[in-house]
């Protein structure tokens, strides 16, 4: 229970790339702003890590003005999953990316 | 002349990426600290940002474990396109990324 809330409260400022169109996640981060979160994270793994930054660049540049982006870090990650090649299923790598969005 | 000098320069520290596959980049990237180059820049613009991540993540975690990612920067660039909606030709807005490996 007490790690559920947490992980809630972790999320509260943090938007999490998916398979939906760039403007939803534009419309989170601008949502987020708008209810005075600060800093906001934009985080992504894998393909979507290009999605991640049109996200950042179009609140920046047309939505949310008042921040910047303060940090991009990256790293990877161990994921289950099916080796494209051979088939096989075990441990994949992936690349994750955080940006973090902050006012002033 | 002396542009394409300062050109030449300037590129002979950056690793642009594009269409090929993932390793001919990290085997770039490899080169480069071979030959000492400290920074090196990866760059991509649009979708090949997510291999540009990768590119920096395989390279210093299996190849030029010497090097980190000091930094990670990305900017919107305006380019000669066409509107994947409209189908008009005009300026379309691209997402930029560049990742700065250090030694150190």
């Amino acid at each position: 229970m007490e790690q559920i809330e947490e992980q809630e409260k972790k999320e509260d400022n943090t938007v999490l790339i998916g398979k939906k169109p760039t403007m939803n996640y534009v419309i989170a981060v601008a949502t987020m702003a708008g209810s005075d979160k600060n800093p906001i994270f934009i985080k992504a793994r894998g393909k979507l890590i290009s999605k991640a930054v049109d996200v950042a660049q179009i609140s920046i540049r047309r939505f949310v003005k008042a921040y910047k982006i303060a940090n991009m870090t990256s790293a990877t990650e161990e994921m289950k999953g099916i080796d494209r090649k051979t088939g096989h299923e075990g441990p994949i790598n992936v690349s994750v990316i955080a940006i973090e969005l902050r006012k002033g």
